[in-house]
């Protein structure tokens, strides 16, 4: 199997784009990724596009990989387009990573992209319900921040976690976000502008979740056989963790038994662990799901992230900084192009271009999405680990 | 590189299902794909599962295949969903086909399933024109009847084809499905009905079009290197061919480039050319489209359909049948289905278990997909070839 490394990376700042379409959108990221890969549009053999909403939101669905990467003169060749919830840009590149392992192609592109409805909040937020069973959970009235806050109690109350403990991770992200130019918001907030900003899913306020919007990123990824002819710098895609929920109505909802599965499968594949890496991008749709996340990829014991984010270890210029993009509680969260976003920001921070919230020296790093509801243990997390070789 | 080989298909019947969820038609037709198999539910390792518009119809989008797979006790394994028009199921066999060439894993199951809206086919007709370019095309009224009546009147002129050669095709097709327990339709027509029926998109009549229809269709797929396990009696999967269109508005609408492109990959992964296949499956989303694909397969001459249609070489019993199974034309067209029938259509003709509607003797099979608009020659095909080896 051949090794596989970044050659570009490039997004859009994510935020409200109500004059821009899903094209624009995508059309922006994937020109900057080919910008930055210094590849032409010609030699990209094979497409991987991720998307969730775009059908409900704009009508434009099925062939999304298609119509917006005609955008950038790609036309003619396999494009796939990949839906997984929260985890839609994390599996698109891992379809590309192993399409080029194969020997499918030796170039490929990624491009995550979304669009939310243009200011109607119900019908985006009705859109990505869709990301639950829409059966047994939006029916029951169980979206995703009643979901969370229902989580959020049940640690409370087992592992005694505070509001303001909680509230700590959106004031760490939310400073993190402040030098990522990306971010949709850039803007340090106190723990008491947290704690009093107003009540979505309790206990989980404003700042507390992460917003809707609209943006796209996109990665060109080649095989490092063939990658001589553009860098000489590596940095290197190491392998890919996936699994999806197992609806056990009795397990212990405080704990993460489907990142833990995703991680389990990570570090198996890339044979690096959780001590070996430098900083992470962890998918913190709400400040409840970061301290979930890092105790199942087994940064620290169960429960343990309390006294981490109190010490500030996890802050940049810490021991392990995570989420130093920001997150998702800064960067805002357009469904298709998280995922694509964190791989990114990993790609950056392992060039040490990231300026104010570049994580020194850092040489290996992780990933991870989850996303999906179905009752409970989220619906499908996806995890990578990539590295600097040079 | 390992050969892949399938052990089981399921479908349910296509058509509509009022009474029947996105669950309960996945639920059907993977568990025969599964008792088919004569594997457990818990031997699968990864699920690919393709849907095209079930977020717009039903709301449940993003994590159709963790929903559906959990319906026969699916659950913690890797699942990728895909979308490519009408080429999503193709899409989806394509993805684990190379997932276990690769190996990713040993044996994987693909589901294919639809949902329209029920009794509302202005609202099918909206969700299903997002497989276009929603803004270059449907904004034009160009949807897909449109679409294959502006390449008809084209061909009739270019070619000199007439409205009894092309209406021949549906006659053939219909004929086919009356043996098929699985079409929607399974009623002859005479040349007469068809072209009297009721104008859809000139000189399309109704029965000159396939039906937006509900259903799932279902493989269970397997390494042949641990397939003994299961069977002696090998269909193997040679291969595939892709591509996706040009966007060339100069180009000659009466010929199908994209198709022709997807058919020389095919041929040249499999080494297995047009000569050597028994019949073929071939996407007659409208009368036109049959002509079109048989031809840019390389199987007659660009305008040779219109003396094999009125010689009836195509017909079952015929020199090399087309669409046995009655093609869309009769079987009906759940989107996301449609490519995960034709390939099980293959695999029962290649066992030879089609009773009436059994292409004798056959032992190489061709199932090609292809969908979307994007300005003319369609957004995207898929092709594959699977032979017998007993």
């Amino acid at each position: 199997m051949r090794d596989v490394v970044v050659l570009g990376a490039g997004m859009t700042r994510f935020g409200k784009h109500p004059d821009k379409t899903l094209k624009d959108l995508g059309r922006a990221a994937c020109w900057e990724a080919i910008k930055d890969a210094g590849v032409s549009p010609k030699d990209i053999q094979y497409g991987f596009v991720a998307n969730a909403i775009g059908g409900v939101t704009t009508g434009q669905t099925m062939v999304i990989g298609e119509v917006v990467l005609r955008e950038v003169g790609i036309v003619g060749i396999p494009i796939i387009n990949v839906e997984n919830a929260c985890c839609s840009g994390a599996s698109a590149i891992l379809e590309a990573y192993y399409a080029i392992q194969a020997d499918r192609c030796d170039i490929a592109i990624v491009c995550g992209v979304e669009k939310c409805f243009m200011n109607d909040t119900l019908k985006t937020t009705a859109a990505v319900a869709g990301a639950g069973d829409v059966e047994l959970e939006l029916a029951n009235g169980v979206n995703f921040p009643a979901h969370w806050g229902l989580r959020t109690v049940r640690r409370m109350a087992q592992v005694g976690t505070s509001l303001e403990t909680l509230a700590k991770v959106a004031v760490k992200n939310l400073k993190n976000g402040v030098y990522n130019p990306n971010a949709q918001f850039q803007k340090a907030v106190t723990l008491e502008e947290v704690l009093n900003s107003p009540m979505i899913a309790y206990p989980m306020t404003n700042y507390s979740c992460s917003s809707m919007s609209d943006g796209a990123a996109a990665l060109v990824i080649c095989a490092k056989d063939k990658a001589a002819n553009y860098t000489n710098k590596f940095i290197t895609i190491c392998g890919f963790g996936i699994s999806t929920g197992t609806y056990d109505p009795r397990r212990d909802i405080t704990f993460n038994q489907l990142t833990q599965r995703c991680g389990k499968m990570l570090y198996e594949k890339t044979g690096i662990g959780p001590e070996d890496l430098d900083f992470a991008e962890v998918h913190d749709c709400f400040t409840i799901a970061e301290f979930m996340r890092v105790e199942a990829l087994g940064f620290y014991e169960y429960g343990g992230y309390d006294r981490a984010i109190e010490s500030g270890e996890c802050e940049i210029g810490g021991k392990r900084p995570i989420n130093p993009s920001g997150g998702l509680l800064a960067k805002g969260h357009p469904i298709g192009a998280t995922g694509v976003a964190q791989v990114c920001e990993l790609v950056w921070q392992l060039r040490g271009v990231c300026g104010q919230r570049q994580v020194e020296g850092a040489r290996v790093g992780l990933s991870h999405s989850s996303g999906g509801g179905i009752a409970g243990d989220g619906a499908v997390a996806v995890a990578s680990i990539l590295k600097r070789e040079y």
